[in-house]
């Protein structure tokens, strides 16, 4: 495997860009992550606004700067505003993300998700195992927990990348970022993050409103990445455990983004 | 303008009142700051409660001392439910109070705000962009930030006041309310509050368990602003960013409660 | 009342089986909740899934290794998704908890864990006006916040765990714990616990997991309130309020299981 480094410039570009361009990201995610999206996103200097009627979330993803498509709580409801949200993305040419928590395990999600890539996500955020089961190539874990590492699924995601003409990011102890001809490897953060609950659904967040900077769309994405592996670290060396985590991890790319 | 200036007197006298009555608020609010305006109401001495299906919530609102509605996630069914506890709380002669989220921006929501005028809310609080919307003078900002400074609004909260027998509540770096012949103006917070999800919301959360008290409204509810300013001035001393804000936040509310 | 201690011992040892079982714990649970529960089970060990969907909650319940089922936000919609996982756990035998959020108070919810109990949940935690409503003995109190002691409810519970054949937690200053004919009570934490939304909810969730260990059901549960309430104990001692109480809370408990 072949994989370049994300360079503390672009890490420090990045960073400048969110504070200066302040994207509006349209986030339909999960009922047991919202809170954290919202401030994680309020943190490096983007807005979030969650809007999950079937008509206003036509409405809002054709002004959004970006839009977030999480399938954590899926209903059969909720998958019908999305399809709205991401079909007037689509159509406006508005870039968006698919989160596809816990893809292959549960069927409503797995079919959702499989019918979404038709729609071109610019971007695909998920673990090892989903990533493997969305490129059909595994079953996937045990909900959001994964049992593959990273680098396992890196085939996958760089098929996933090529068959969609897509960005795929597939995060563990490291994350990698691919289009399926370059691949960014991303290190750093701490093995506490698996244990508060939505650092990789506010990755997702924060790959979306990468995703309306300009400049180059993978180097972007791996420096959302990178933001978020520093902010863990210095968080985990902040805090007492993964309780006093979330709050030292916002505070963390809050002063990222003000430095 | 003119505008009165809350005294320290009556917010010492609103805390008192908050302790002793610890009113018990429904809150039929959005999915993203359902937990922090639970814990700003304990922390104040309500009680909150979260009732959302439709017998439910009429047969709750009844019963209830206020109803906050918030239109933060509308959707039809939850439109459906918010319409029964309002039409509950409003055969009851039980105060509510009327968030109205993004009004003017979106279709269902700007729709129903209007719709609901008519069960006269006890207050409506909202920032700059939103009053001005729900007053029909502006088509409101970009999602839930305000690009309009508070007291632009405030000929626009006043005319609303008056025309809906209510008070209005317009937020921004001061709050102005107004019962459209009086205006109190708040002064305080810190611009970080803008930085962290639900701090409007949370406020009218508050402002509906104002209502509940005894005493002069228009001095209740702005005494309910002030304890959240004084608040947040504490918590941007005592935090170190947008992510410890939340805690001390809270911890700052209880403290001037139980002082 | 006769009651026993729970011991040092089994504390410690119910700690040590959460670390090396990790359960998988399906949460169908309200919308104030969501994050908080999630993080204590990370932080004990265990981990959280919210599927929520009908199709996926029957499918999920069949593979997880328990279920909890919390009514506070209960829409007929959820009802539906809840049943569907409740039977499904049911007829594979794996163990389920009610939490009976304001029972009594209110008609859906009343009349739904009253049916859910012929699906014999393996356990039921409630404060006392919930466990005296859910026993036929009280219309219970306002809202989720109880006006009895728990001990006062000790009878209703004891009857019920003996009516469904399943052990009955009564929460309060003291927790009481039942199997109908063995109570054990469980004493520890602060009163400042009753002004931190989910702490009662999250225990819910604990408890569920508990269910998944090896050894007696009843010793299992009792050190599930345990930890909860010597995590409430150390998280006062720590924090300066009910705002930095829930990230000290969470940091106790992952201390308490880590060490």
């Amino acid at each position: 495997m072949q994989a370049d480094l994300l360079s503390p410039a672009q890490l420090a570009h990045v960073r400048h860009l969110f504070h200066t361009h302040s994207p509006l990201v349209h986030c339909m995610t999960n009922d047991v992550v919202q809170t954290f999206t919202a401030n994680v996103l309020l943190a490096i200097g983007a807005s979030p606004a969650m809007v999950i009627d079937d008509d206003e979330a036509a409405q809002f993803a054709a002004v959004a700067d970006a839009l977030l498509i999480n399938v954590g709580t899926l209903t059969r409801d909720r998958a019908q505003a999305m399809r709205a949200a991401v079909n007037s993305a689509y159509a406006q040419g508005k870039p968006w993300v698919l989160d596809p928590v816990a893809v292959g395990a549960l069927t409503l999600r797995s079919d959702f998700c499989r019918e979404l890539l038709a729609l071109k996500p610019a971007a695909i955020r998920g673990n090892a195992s989903e990533i493997l089961a969305l490129a059909g190539m595994s079953r996937g874990g045990r909900g959001v927990d994964t049992t593959d590492e990273a680098a396992t699924a890196l085939p996958a995601a760089q098929a996933l990348a090529r068959q969609w003409v897509t960005t795929v990011v597939v995060t563990g102890e490291a994350d990698y970022i691919t289009d399926g001809a370059r691949t960014t490897r991303v290190t750093g953060g701490d093995p506490l993050m698996t244990r508060v609950v939505g650092t990789g659904c506010a990755l997702s967040a924060v790959v979306a409103a990468s995703l309306a900077l300009p400049g180059d769309r993978l180097d972007n994405v791996a420096a959302a990445c990178g933001m978020m592996k520093q902010a863990g670290s210095v968080a985990t060396a902040n805090g007492r455990g993964p309780g006093s985590f979330v709050a030292a991890f916002v505070d963390a790319l809050y002063a990222e983004v003000q430095a």
